[in-house]
């Protein structure tokens, strides 16, 4: 632990490193999971999926499944899907069409694991042996494997979309930019690729419906991220009241982006229970969350910039292609402009523009992943380094030259973005000075002269969170008060890893002024809980904070009246309420507590003036006044290449982010590392591959490759802290790990690569392909005496 | 249907003959009762109880029933008792005693049926065989069954309670009012023995707990009255925190009273469920609800009352003892008050006063039953039957006489008891009316002469409603809109046959101005509502009505703010708010609905002036300014006597009540029938009887005789409707039924019988008890010609 953690000397616990609560029954392995949810009578449902990319489905014989022992049904996409109302939500007329998404295959599968029948069986393997005995007759088609290619097929994914386009979107014409790139004396470009890789969470997807018959209400177990999103879901798809629909979640096991919208499987979950006399429930395995859990991260897009002599930057521009697979869940069009966007990043770029174009192809479907834009990070932060290699000076000198100083804010990007409280610079300096960089320089050339090949990267970005967009611009809390003085606090949010129960146990404590140990909180029942939007785009914290902190105000004073009356008929003012305890200031002797309070709230009203209100629980909703808060943040690496085996193994790793103060440090800290593993994972190891025919090679943990602890270095943080316009000054920081780790790790390993006149533009950099880019370059001739000393080695 | 039920006009839904919600789930057989819980690795209990009245324990030996395969546990007083932290809450001193109530018997049994251990086992079948492998040694002791005569006992059956004696309460000495009794020209005066009968609730009682070690949490499902006073009495018998304690009850078929407070098997499962690492469930058998779940009713008391020349009630005085059982639950003593308090009733009587003894007995515990006051009317109303025959005045006339009239309220009672806002005299005339008293008279005569014994007997009762005494003094309400734009209304409530869904559903669609269908109520859940009182002392509908109003004002001011901002920034009062739709006044072509309004608050919050409040969830806690709410009634019935079977067959049933304005006439209804029957079945059929060793001799439906269709009479009603001082102007109306039906049975049955001199002083009136009247009479002499024929036709 280093930087500038500062230590919280008040009586706040907001600050604090306080123990989460979570950890009492999740390190005690007694976490509820959904499938630790039995219900009785409950049968098991597995899905016969699609073994080839693309075909038409000709015939289904469920005959042979039916028969077997134990098998209650089989379903297909005559008995389901008729059976969907409405699926996707928009705001402005709830029937705007959107990307097509069956609940099981209709007509044609499209892609490997595509979900074409249903099982309900005793047991979950009696429904695994009944998938093997069903017969789906296929006329395979010619699948459209590569996304990039996917815009000048003649075979198409969906046939209402030609050239397999789901959208485009930009901003003004690349050609408006043509006189600066023209007379510019730099211009740099580059191309560069991105695996397709995903969230892997520890607990994969899953859920339990159960449907009443007798009142038409449906009660759903899920692991999810947003709880209220699902019950939204499931009204709609079924046509029936929101508050017919219950959706409880204990513990999730990891959401990441993936486990906000509810997918296909879902649907069928969802519409079965109703057809079937027993509750249900699905376990998605690992495979098949390998296979039909959804993709992310598969795009590519050409980086341009200008640069003036100085090695300003004159003008920036990104062309960008996403991969939107079969399914994309949600239309990835409104998600990608966020990469046009944000492409610019905390630097001072005058003029820019972007475009981005998504293709279908048939592979599974898109799915959010822990800050879903950060490709722009990726081609912004790759492309200033070989800018810097290009022109001849420092990489991280170049980008101090460009980067946004504290007297230029707020300003607004070429895109039109408007930053505020954002502090990119310094976290650079403050990563830098852990590092110690210039030491690392000096380093670096000594291990070179040894034939070491050690390299530094850097990625700075700006991260917009808590976006109050449409669906998010609000958020609940209900504080009661118990009759014993005891607190409970209801937020809709939910345990999925990101410590919120603990969090605004915190907040609550210190908004009302009570013990700590006197708080729960009760989240994750939208039976129970205010409506709340979830765990998606780095808002829990933030719009909780904004939630619970109105809320309090307003119960807060509700008790300095009974306390006043308590304590003898003082005035309200001159209450002091602190740890639960009331007392008039200047008198502490005589005190009356939070449980007097409550007892005489309850249980003593008589004893009450008329006017004394005794209602000791207050709903509020927040209302965010922001459109976003931005935090940012400076990722810096060390890695040393093995120019034999190709392996990357990284030295040092430092995060210096400024997500304004800090409500639990240890949070902070666990959401900045696990996003920052996660975009190592990105960058070395991750990738859902596919073969040409679209079958999925990588459909275990033999293939598919995580990081592990052996891995990945002690991350090192360092903390800067700019205050939000928002809630409490906080910032989101969810996300921030997972965007600026693949760009760090990207560069110190083309720093490292230097001497061979490496440039890396395909992800991620396995051994193989850092073998691959080191013959290349040697092929190319780029290679100076370091290629030809590698030559020599590897020969 | 007769009488005065009046028609409603409006547009409110409170009044109407709304269908029951709740009938949905229940009639279609998909209520949730305790028994359908099952949780996963669940266990069942039985237990090991005492088959003699009294004994000392001197050896448990559990070997052999542990033993028994399947069978996981087997404890006893020691493992269960020690573990009781605090048991009673008392207000003031929340460790003041109370009566001992040891979970499992320790030491000595003290009934048939004590719980001595509790056995654990995989089902319940093998629970049920292992208890009979328990070999428990019992002393015998000579038991005290008899309560009249427990104070002269030399038997203990708590040896901290001298003469058994539980404790006294009495008004002014009886002495006081010697010189009145002295000097009036009449006094009449009768002991009344009224026999143990209790509630018989469809559903007995039963429980499942769960404990969570990792976190100390407890989760219960129950049978009860009042989640909230399970959660606080299991919070506080194991000492953790309120909010560590979860009850949830869905349906509960029944609670008269009896499942208000945890018994004995309640704290043996609460603690077991923390010693042994599964979910426990225990359901009671008819058996053990016969044995164990307690006693009520069981009474006697002289009641005296002096008249003047004209009839006028000088003074009235009751003496009462009541057998509190082994383990009474609560301590009698502080219910039991109100028997005196209330025994003037609805009369005019200058002078009273009362006393009350409270014994131990070897016979179950007292508990709570509907009215458990109720002795006070079958005591006046029956003893004023005998002053009429005995100064020779018709009884309704003597009653017409002496009742309270409209302008002389408010008054209080002589024994200090403020009444307010009844109508006696007018219930009494109308259900009179309904009867057509003369007539009955006259065809009473003829029936005389053609040798059939036909009687009208009433019973007219103030009875104190909604108290809004310590515990009970608030109730509240959360109401929230969801996005959809419906509505939930969350109160503590929960589903045991009366009909708080429904009526809370009304009283919120009233209140805030939205479509009924748009409604739901979610009740029976501590982690989910509002603290509650729960069931009981006939006082959710005025203490729900209360919350609900005073929550749903607060919500449609804020509905109404936005809704005048969508409408295009009228001023407030101009909008009309109705069925769900706001509009301008005098404008009702532009039109906006809840769900619009809704969707802008919650998704569309940026569109809105910084001003407005998004929030549609509001808490509010009604603060009863009343003390308690009166609502009375007359019961009339007739009915016919075989004096040679004994038997009584009832002809006609009327009753006419004041609850105030009905919220809905199908549930007033059904309260009233339902109580009414219950009180048949105190006055002719039931009895928890035991012999002279404690013994008890009705243990099952064989034995205590339950009053079915074929037993009663259409129940005709009238209403009268006066406002009370609380909320909407309801009063309660739950328990009512069960008081006035024993005493106008009684009545009429003395009536039928008067001829033959019969004087009715011990109950059930059953065959056997009828022809040992008569006989008793006919030995007396007291028979005129009617006895000598009588005797002839029975010789």
């Amino acid at each position: 632990m280093s930087g500038s953690q500062q230590a919280t000397e008040s009586d706040r616990y907001a600050g604090r490193r306080v123990k989460r609560v979570e950890d009492a029954r999740l390190l005690t392995g007694r976490g509820t999971f959904v499938d630790d949810v039995v219900r009785p009578g409950m049968l098991h449902v597995n899905f016969v999926r699609s073994p080839v990319a693309r075909a038409r489905i000709t015939g289904i014989d469920i005959s042979e499944a039916l028969a077997l022992d134990g098998v209650h049904a089989v379903l297909t996409a005559a008995d389901i899907n008729p059976h969907v109302h409405e699926q996707w939500f928009s705001l402005e007329g709830r029937h705007a069409p959107d990307t097509p998404r069956p609940p099981l295959a209709e007509g044609e599968v499209r892609h490997v694991g595509d979900p074409v029948a249903m099982i309900i069986a005793q047991d979950r393997y009696i429904a695994e042996d009944a998938a093997e005995l069903v017969i789906v007759d296929y006329d395979q088609l010619p699948p459209v494997v590569d996304y990039a290619t996917a815009f000048d097929s003649s075979e198409l994914v969906h046939e209402a979309y030609p050239g397999n386009l789901v959208g485009q979107i930009g901003g003004r014409p690349m050609a408006d930019l043509a006189p600066t790139f023209d007379s510019a004396p730099h211009v740099v470009s580059e191309t560069y690729h991105q695996q397709a890789y995903c969230a892997m969470p520890m607990e994969t997807r899953g859920i339990v419906t159960e449907w009443s018959p007798s009142d038409g209400t449906m009660t759903i177990w899920t692991a999810t991220q947003s709880p209220h999103e699902v019950r939204g879901f499931c009204a709609r798809l079924l046509a029936i009241p929101e508050h017919s629909v219950r959706v409880v979640m204990r513990d999730t096991g990891g959401g990441f982006g993936q486990k906000v919208l509810p997918l296909r499987e879902d649907m069928c979950m969802m519409i079965a229970a109703t057809k079937v006399p027993a509750p249900l429930k699905w376990i998605e395995d690992r495979q098949e969350h390998l296979l039909a859990a959804g993709q992310a991260r598969h795009e590519h897009g050409e980086a341009r910039m200008a640069f003036d002599d100085d090695g300003r930057i004159l003008a920036a521009t990104i062309d960008h292609v996403q991969d939107a697979g079969a399914y994309p869940s949600p239309n990835p069009v409104g998600s990608g402009i966020a990469v046009g966007l944000i492409f610019p990043g905390p630097y001072r770029i005058p003029e820019g523009t972007f475009n981005s174009r998504f293709a279908f192809s048939n592979t599974s479907g898109r799915v959010a992943y822990r800050g879903p834009w950060q490709f722009e990070s990726v081609a912004r932060e790759c492309l200033l380094d070989v800018a810097a290699r290009q022109i001849g000076i420092d990489p991280v000198e170049l980008r101090r030259k460009n980067m946004l100083r504290r007297d230029e804010l707020p300003t607004a990007n070429c895109n039109g973005m408007p930053y505020s409280d954002i502090t990119p610079l310094e976290t650079f300096e403050q990563a830098l000075e852990i590092l110690d960089y210039d030491a690392f320089r000096r380093e670096q050339e000594q291990a070179r002269a040894a034939g070491r090949y050690i390299g530094v990267g850097t990625c700075t970005y700006v991260e917009p969170t808590a976006g109050a967009s449409a669906l998010y611009g609000t958020e609940g809390a209900t504080i009661r008060v118990e009759p014993s003085g005891k607190v409970n606090v209801y937020v809709a949010g939910g345990s999925c890893g990101n410590s919120l129960e603990t969090t605004v146990i915190q907040l609550t404590a210190d908004a009302l002024g009570v013990d700590i140990a006197d708080v729960s909180s009760i989240q994750g029942d939208t039976a129970v809980t205010p409506f709340g939007g979830g765990t998606g785009g780095s808002r829990s914290g933030p719009m909780t904070a904004g939630a619970v902190n109105q809320t309090a105000t307003e119960l807060r004073g509700r008790i300095l009246a009974l306390a006043a009356h308590l304590l003898g008929g003082v005035p309200v003012d001159e209450v002091e309420f602190t740890r639960g305890v009331a007392s008039v200031k200047g008198s502490p002797e005589k005190q009356v507590t939070l449980a007097e309070i409550a007892e005489t709230a309850y249980f003593k009203s008589g004893s009450l003036p008329a006017e004394l209100s005794v209602g000791l629980e207050v709903s509020g909703r927040f209302r965010a006044q922001h459109l976003m808060l931005w935090a940012n943040a400076t990722h810096v690496c060390t890695c040393e290449v093995d120019i034999v085996t190709g392996e990357v193994k990284l030295l040092r790793y430092i995060v210096s982010e400024d997500c304004g103060p800090m409500i639990n440090p240890n949070v902070v800290e666990g959401q900045i590392f696990g996003g920052t593993v996660q975009g190592i994972g990105g960058a070395l190891y991750e990738e859902l591959a596919y073969d040409d025919a679209g079958n999925p090679v990588t459909t275990t943990f033999m293939d598919y490759l995580l990081p592990t602890a052996a891995e990945v270095p002690t991350i090192e943080l360092g903390h800067v802290e700019t205050p939000s316009i928002g809630p409490g000054g906080y910032k989101g920081v969810g996300e921030g790990g997972a965007i600026g780790a693949p760009p760090a790790v990207i560069n110190a390993v083309a720093d490292a690569l230097a001497p061979f006149g490496v440039r890396i533009s395909r992800l991620p950099l396995t051994p193989s392909t850092i073998i691959d880019l080191l013959e290349e370059a040697a092929q190319r001739g780029a290679a100076g005496a370091a290629g030809a000393a590698r030559t020599a080695v590897a020969g």
